[in-house]
């Protein structure tokens, strides 16, 4: 964001708009920028420019901007890219301080472009103008009514589907598409090479708009990942947002120095930050707007619970495998609830749920079992299924259930399986806002989406950030000590680092004396464990290299003694660092716990399976910091590291509790020092229920 | 099958059709049967038959089946369900062998109705008729052409998409929406209760038809696993057919006696049982016919590598990650082929895969450009994408590559992104069976699904069933000998039926002599572990109960007597079975190998990343034995379990070709003996190459 201080509402009620580059000739894009704007129904004046002069639809043309009068609030600009600059300089002169560029041939071109484009910024920051583009399609608004792009007609219905694109190949396509769809658009902007205005600056006044339910965004990238996590999270308290991230595979790349990094990947990240902001991610083009039609219709589910509504017995059971699929479950109906469908049914309907009415059914059993599931107080919302119906109308179907979903506060979702026999019920349903799909499978995701956007609404209100006591300047002074000197950091210092923020050290020291073993036996408890240290010896027990269970300082002095000598037996030239001093540690589950600094999320924060094969398993989550303690637990119920920590067969209740601060802890110290590049504990051992956790190895890295 | 004996033939060319239930009042579905018939242009005679007499559509109404002349191979019944049986026995004596009866009120309304179902079983057994149904919508067959459902029109368009349902609401459904799909099929059946013929009798005779070029099944289970599979692998190397499996969840539930029974599940088995015959799963209905139209009218590509040809950036990066997506990659176009597309383009556009040639490409462009692509040897195909382009029409751009589409041996999908925009050219393509998506998402999952159509076909010509030299009358000598003495088979039954069959056993002996655990360290090799046999002693090493790398007799001799005299010393009174004697193993990566009897197709083999965690970390796969060597590699390839013995990080590549033998083996017993009810191997040891796997526990149940 170049211009933070100026406002974007001119782009969305300007008093009257300048197209820089209208062309009376039929075939030229200023010809539909100017055609666009005119009918349109635009309520402000439109003034048309081009040096050329003549008049363009029974208006005149200006020679350049300074001849226009009052009021202009926003520009247009579509001429050869050479000659933006001094059009832009021209509108600052002018006072118009909202201005979108069209025209291409800037940074997407290359180095020339590129420099072209700054020369624009440096003009838009001297005169405070901001600058949509360059290099797009243009904005609509359809309630204004605005149409300020240069795509041919028609454009899209109005609606209340706000669509926000880097794409404007994909503005043309989807304002094509949603008219076939049935579904309206509110507001659309295509962003372009985003020179000044980019995705997170339009958020906030698209998502102004009372027209707007929904907010859809095609997205190749965010610019500023903590600033979009920000303002996202501000908006999907009050409307939903929907994103179609695009560019997965080619740039999810990162050096992979540790496990963390290796998987965290750039679609992680991006996972982690929608899910902190409340964004839904839609996988295709499709299920973005699938989802946004029932976002921006449908009242949102209490629970997970769905009757099915069906007319066969095939399409109940596509249904329910799709609600299956889609993480719903099969509403189980009330006695009273089937008393009242028998009531209404012949004797061999299905009562249970799928609800099957048999092909006889009629618009009336239709509209009456409807209402009788959804009063069902176990009953979250209904998917209805009309194949064809062989006896009577879809349309009728559709028009005697229509009043029934509109008096209800559960969300109904349709499935009309077929094209021309239930064409007049799909035009029904979209009049009246009743979100229709072909099949079943779809019907249902759009379902799960709004059980997500209720229960994301649930969880918000009572969720804080967990902020521990921690000491902050101890771990200041630590990184300070090392000054330049990057890399990873000594046990010492990690293991300081570790204590000033409560998370659990590596219980081991490494002892060159029989008096330094007792000390350090002493500081980490006994029992305690003996190891040889040396880089010679590889199976260390063979040789009388370890000694177990070792419960206090006389053994400990000993074995010391003893240890040191078997070794110097079998390997007398063995190169001997000392004696490891463990803590003899109770089994337990072993997690990994990590933290890396996203270039474009800052710090994320990983659980999951660890040991060496944690790249290979990827059971692993991921959340950006700082943590609530709701997120901790989304991390571990979604891996079977931490869904096993509940126990499970032999394996004992692990110490949950104790992971979860680690791993709010760990997100809180990984945020407040993002020169902590990579944390990562592994394995971090967890003990049975109440016994604590131990780090077994713990990495950290500077940068 | 109950009836296997007559011929389904009539059924796609009777000389004559009976439609017994015809009626004059066209609301009921007796009219509507017979208005098809004669509508559809049935080249035989038609006859109509009602008790009632009269005319129809210009022909007499006859009172029973008797009275008809000849010549009539198939009948239609479409009368209550209480009279079928009477007519059905008419039909009997007038020699019709082909029956369909559409009439519902049998077995799927209750016991009553499963009565009268037996009853007309039993008559079509004495008369040796076929019957399709009871319950269901008929079929039809657009090219011969004939329409015997009772369905309103329009009837779908003749294609070369043959449909084959349990569920007649679908046939409806799939009809309707075919047509507005742009696909049209060539035959169709409903097939209703399945008293005689089910899904496995029709696959042949569809897939006989000259115009299937493709068969999609809409299955809710099968009815007969093997029988199933066997039938459709014939078909598969012929012919593609994709099959959408309803009815995931609720029967997916199965008694868990072992871990691979825990998992194993109906879908697992369902999946497994797809793979082997070359069935390809869809996971909705409309991915059924969007990858029904690619494999019907598309060339199979020889790899995966695919170019991206489209008019706009945000399009291509679409396509890219849903090729990435859906398991296909990004060709890397030669040198050659981007210094012919740079003398056809613009310098701003991208040469490089995807090919972006700008919104101002031009129709010739498009084609020209798809003709390069075509010709570049590592492009295995094509995904063009186009937005609306805002200078041509879309429908000029489908017509100029229609040729350059059909004179490649290479596939191309198209993605039409939009609505009325490109509805000339979603026509055109049609038209010329060329398969278009409205989105990139649909058009790189059809061409992924064409690669697997490609590698089966492929990878099928050479495999072979592996069937090793095994002891099996031994193993039948071995069951036989514990007579109904059901469970788990004993440590020695189980010991020798592994050896039979050349699989690991569990290398240990409980020895309660010294003299016998010298034997047995011979027996097993040298050197070896000994350890206490005691249930009293849980933590054996910290008694002197074990004792590691003994090397020669006197050594496992004098090592028996310590360890029974050590455990004495400390715990007087325990209760000594005597000691294990262990071959001393190599350190190797641990895997689970299972098998189980799956109701529905037999033996159905596991591998994966075992342990007491298999049931949750569920990295496993599953393949139906007999087993070719390249189910073993694919069993291997989809698990990390199986990726890891190649080796990953420190862990050093392990004997995957010893586990491949095993996998194959296990497969082997388990197809030969279906009485082994659950053979599980967990851990199955897997040592560095070429140094074997060993069995650490292994069970074995009869049932």
């Amino acid at each position: 964001m170049q211009n933070s201080s100026a406002s974007l509402a001119p782009y969305f009620s300007p008093r009257g708009i300048a197209l820089v580059g209208a062309s009376t000739d039929p075939s030229k894009l200023g010809y539909g920028l100017a055609r666009n704007l005119v009918q349109c129904n635009y309520q402000g004046v439109v003034y048309f420019i081009n040096p050329k002069g003549g008049s363009l639809l029974g208006r005149p043309i200006y020679p350049t901007v300074m001849d226009l009068p009052d009021p202009v609030d926003m520009a247009i600009i579509l001429i050869p890219a050479a000659g933006v600059a001094n059009v832009l300089k021209e509108c600052g002169k002018r006072g118009i301080h909202a201005v979108i560029v069209a025209s291409g041939g800037f940074r997407e071109t290359g180095d020339q472009g590129s420099k072209l484009e700054k020369e624009l910024m440096d003009i838009a920051r001297h005169f405070g103008i901001r600058m949509i583009g360059p290099n797009c399609i243009g904005l609509l608004d359809t309630h204004l009514p605005l149409d300020a792009t240069f795509l041919p007609p028609p454009g899209p219905p109005p609606g209340d589907v706000a669509f926000i694109s880097h794409s404007g190949a994909i503005c043309a396509a989807v304002i094509d598409w949603a008219r076939g769809q049935g579904f309206g658009l509110s507001r659309l902007v295509s962003l372009g090479n985003q020179a000044d205005v980019n995705e997170t600056d339009v958020l906030a006044p698209v998502a102004e708009d009372q027209f707007t339910r929904v907010l859809t965004l095609y997205l190749e990238g965010v610019s500023d990942g903590q600033r979009f996590v920000h303002e996202a999270r501000k908006i999907t308290r009050q409307k939903p947002i929907v994103a179609l991230k695009v560019g997965r595979y080619p740039s999810g790349q990162r050096a992979a120095a540790s496990h963390t990094g290796a998987l965290a990947g750039q679609e992680n990240a991006f996972n982690a930050a929608f899910r902190k902001a409340g964004v839904i991610r839609a996988d295709t083009t499709e299920e973005l707007f699938d989802w946004a039609r029932a976002l921006a219709w449908c009242p949102l589910p209490k629970g997970r619970a769905i009757a099915v509504l069906t007319s066969a017995g095939g399409p109940g059971v596509t249904a329910a495998d799709a609600l299956e699929m889609n993480g719903m479950s099969l509403a189980v109906l009330m006695p009273d609830t089937q008393v009242k469908l028998a009531k209404l049914l012949p004797p061999a309907a299905s009562l249970n749920n799928p609800v099957d009415m048999l092909a006889t059914a009629s618009p009336e059993q239709f509209a009456a079992c409807l209402q009788v599931l959804l009063t069902d107080p176990g009953v979250n919302g209904v998917l209805v299924v009309t194949p064809p119906p062989p006896m009577h109308t879809a349309g009728a179907v559709a028009k005697t259930m229509i009043p029934v979903i509109h008096n209800s506060e559960k969300p109904v979702t349709i499935a009309l399986m077929g094209e021309r026999l239930i064409q007049e019920a799909v035009e029904h349903f979209r009049a009246a806002r009743v979100p229709e799909y072909r099949f079943p499978e779809r019907a249902a995701s759009a379902l799960a989406v709004l059980a997500q956007r209720a229960e994301y609404l649930d969880h918000d209100r009572d969720s804080q950030f967990v902020q521990a006591h921690v000491d902050k300047d101890l771990v200041q002074k630590v990184l300070n000590q090392r000054g330049k000197n990057l890399g990873y950091l000594s046990a010492s210092d990690t293991s300081a680092i570790l204590q000033a923020y409560h998370l659990p050290g590596v219980p081991m020291r490494l002892a060159t004396t029989p008096d330094e073993a007792v000390e350090f036996a002493h500081e980490l408890g006994y029992p305690v464990v003996l190891k040889i240290a040396s880089p010679d010896i590889s199976h260390k027990s063979d040789i009388g290299g370890v000694m177990l269970n070792l419960v206090d300082s006389q053994a400990v002095s000993i074995g010391f003694a003893e240890i040191i000598s078997n070794t110097q037996k079998v390997f007398p030239g063995a190169d001997i660092h000392g004696v490891y001093v463990q803590r003899m540690l109770p089994a337990g589950q072993e997690v990994i716990l990590g933290a890396i600094q996203d270039a474009q999320f800052g710090a994320l924060v990983m659980f999951g399976s660890g040991g060496v094969e944690v790249e290979g398993l990827k059971d692993v989550s991921f959340a950006l910091a700082p943590l609530t303690l709701q997120d901790a637990e989304w991390m571990l119920d979604n891996t079977w590291a931490g869904r096993r920590l509940h126990g499970f067969r032999n394996l004992p209740p692990a110490d949950r509790q104790a992971v979860l601060k680690a791993i709010t802890l760990l997100g809180q110290l990984s945020a407040d020092f993002p020169q902590l590049a990579e944390i990562e504990i592994n394995p971090l051992r967890v003990f049975p229920a109440a016994q604590g956790i131990a780090a077994l190895d713990v990495r950290m890295r500077l940068a």
